[in-house]
């Protein structure tokens, strides 16, 4: 992969008009990316439910990302960077911080490959992904969310065993491996007949909606790509809004586990800044409802952070009606006292 | 669709040793369904999950018909039914008699097609799917599961309307639409490069097994197929050990609400008894397991019934060990509570 490569103009929304930016991924970067892992992923289907298209007046298609291996979107990404190491590489093993969801994908792909993993993990991590990282073989090291530095942790021990890195969203190939939902889309829409109008994607460190939209607009310039964002943790709104990357409070809560971060990306927010329509923020009730409308309308099971897409639609944070709106439910990790309480409330 | 067409006999499992018997539906008519409703149904995913694969030693891949439109392959078979009535017959309406899943698909279908539905139901169905088939436009009727006759109810509204019965499974187009299932089962294995030893689908009247087994085994006479029965209801398992229809006890109880049916289907008897390699029997605490095994390792939001096949795998009622087993996960409208429970237990 180039490591840097120029998105083509045609591909940006019109409505930017600042100089064409050049971003660590393009669109070429993407199907490459595709190329390499089609085999190794679920090409997660692209549902539609007739009732949510009732309660919206708008064609609604939910890219079911939940049913991808290990959960999440996050494989795909990792499955990329993991295909590319070299022999030696592979054999010193990978290392990657991840609130879970990175975790899973990345011990499950490095299983698959016979790689050693080492993952560090918040220590209030679901008890879900933690175990399921285990399951999957890895070296799980978790640490203190308010005090800790994963990162300082993951060079440490790079720097002992030789390990790769495997970071969860700054890097060019983990963004390309998230790119490839926004490929699948726009195929999947065409082949339903489906003009898309918007998309929307939850944020974290923004590697998903980056590469979601690369893929997107570059293909399709006029679709508004958003992010979704829980209350609390909407650095990326704040940092649209001011232009510049801006931090959460610490000691922020949210029942989005996966969508944590502390501040937008190096990599991603550049992507984000100059090609997103906006970021749609939620609170947890709306990501709650979201859950259950999931359960009941479309029979997925969908963390909190991967509802956040339909929580945006159902608390009205865009018009949809006359429109076709893409929602990436991006994952489906959640412990079974959150779950039910989310069916319950 | 012939009324009488005969299986091919090559298409028999070679232990059978009747002679060819004449079944109500054959591979054609099961082939001209899926044309007809192709446009009209999800081609739901065949999944697969690492974890399920380590925990048999085998190659698990799961049908999700969860995914269907209304939550229940029993869209299949109402959409075959429906896109057969001619104009006079789709003015004066349907009436279908179910136990849930297949007045949801009915309703669904009359919906998108403009015809009127009265639908009788058990009143203790479980309120999404009355509530469902509410919110699809139809009139529900609700009866008495243990005092009233749910066919001469639906006898009496046809003979008053003139609409036409939508019977659950016995009826040609209703089980050869159930039976695309299998023939999507056959090509998605094939392309996933798996050679399929066994198949597992719940069995209720009986339709989605028999049309399972008329597909898979017309195409691939290797195949074992099985169907899944809950305890107290497990009249399919008696009636292939006596080798004639046996009844279930008045009164039993299960958490499979779908799957409840007195004695087998006429049509679907004589096919089930002649292709099945079995049917598997499991309680209501292996059925909680498989829900919440298919929430932690599909992602997928599964109701009792249908995930049966998945308990029979998980209760080790065939061994599956170095073989490839496609579990059809046939229903996901189940009550919240339900749901907690099973996710909690």
């Amino acid at each position: 992969m180039a490591a840097q490569c120029r998105i083509q103009p045609g591909a940006l929304v019109s409505a930017v008009t600042q100089p064409t930016p050049t971003f660590a991924v393009g669109l070429g970067d993407i199907q490459q990316a595709h190329e390499r892992i089609r085999d190794h992923i679920v090409r997660t289907p692209l549902l539609e439910s007739a009732t949510l298209n009732d309660l919206f007046g708008a064609r609604i298609l939910v890219k079911a990302e939940c049913l991808q291996h290990a959960g999440a979107f996050k494989y795909r990404g990792a499955c990329n960077r993991l295909l590319q190491l070299d022999e030696a590489q592979r054999r010193a093993g990978v290392v990657a911080f991840s609130s879970g969801n990175h975790a899973l994908a990345t011990s499950a792909v490095a299983r698959k490959l016979g790689i050693p993993a080492s993952i560090i993990m918040p220590a209030d991590a679901p008890r879900a992904k933690i175990e399921g990282a285990r399951a999957n073989g890895a070296e799980v090291i978790l640490y203190d969310r308010q005090k800790d530095d994963r990162e300082a942790i993951g060079a440490e021990i790079a720097g002992r065993t030789g390990a790769v890195i495997v970071p969860p969203y700054d890097d060019p190939h983990i963004m390309a491996g998230q790119g490839t939902v926004g490929l699948e889309i726009v195929e999947q829409a065409d082949a339903a007949g489906a003009r898309i109008d918007a998309v929307i994607a939850a944020c974290s460190g923004g590697g998903l909606v980056a590469g979601v939209a690369l893929a997107v607009k570059s293909l399709q310039p006029d679709v508004a790509v958003y992010a979704g964002e829980p209350a609390g943790f909407d650095e990326l709104a704040r940092s649209l809004a001011s232009g510049q990357p801006e931090s959460n409070a610490p000691g922020a809560q949210s029942i989005c586990d996966a969508l944590q971060v502390v501040r937008p990306g190096k990599l991603t927010f550049p992507v984000n800044q100059h090609l997103l329509a906006g970021s749609l923020v939620v609170s947890d009730d709306d990501t709650r409802r979201a859950m259950k409308a999931a359960y009941q309308h479309l029979r997925l099971v969908v963390e909190p952070g991967g509802a956040v897409p339909l929580a945006a639609l159902l608390a009205g944070r865009i018009e949809a009606r006359g429109k076709t709106v893409v929602l990436v439910l991006s994952g489906g990790n959640v412990d079974p006292a959150v779950y039910s309480d989310a069916l319950n409330s």
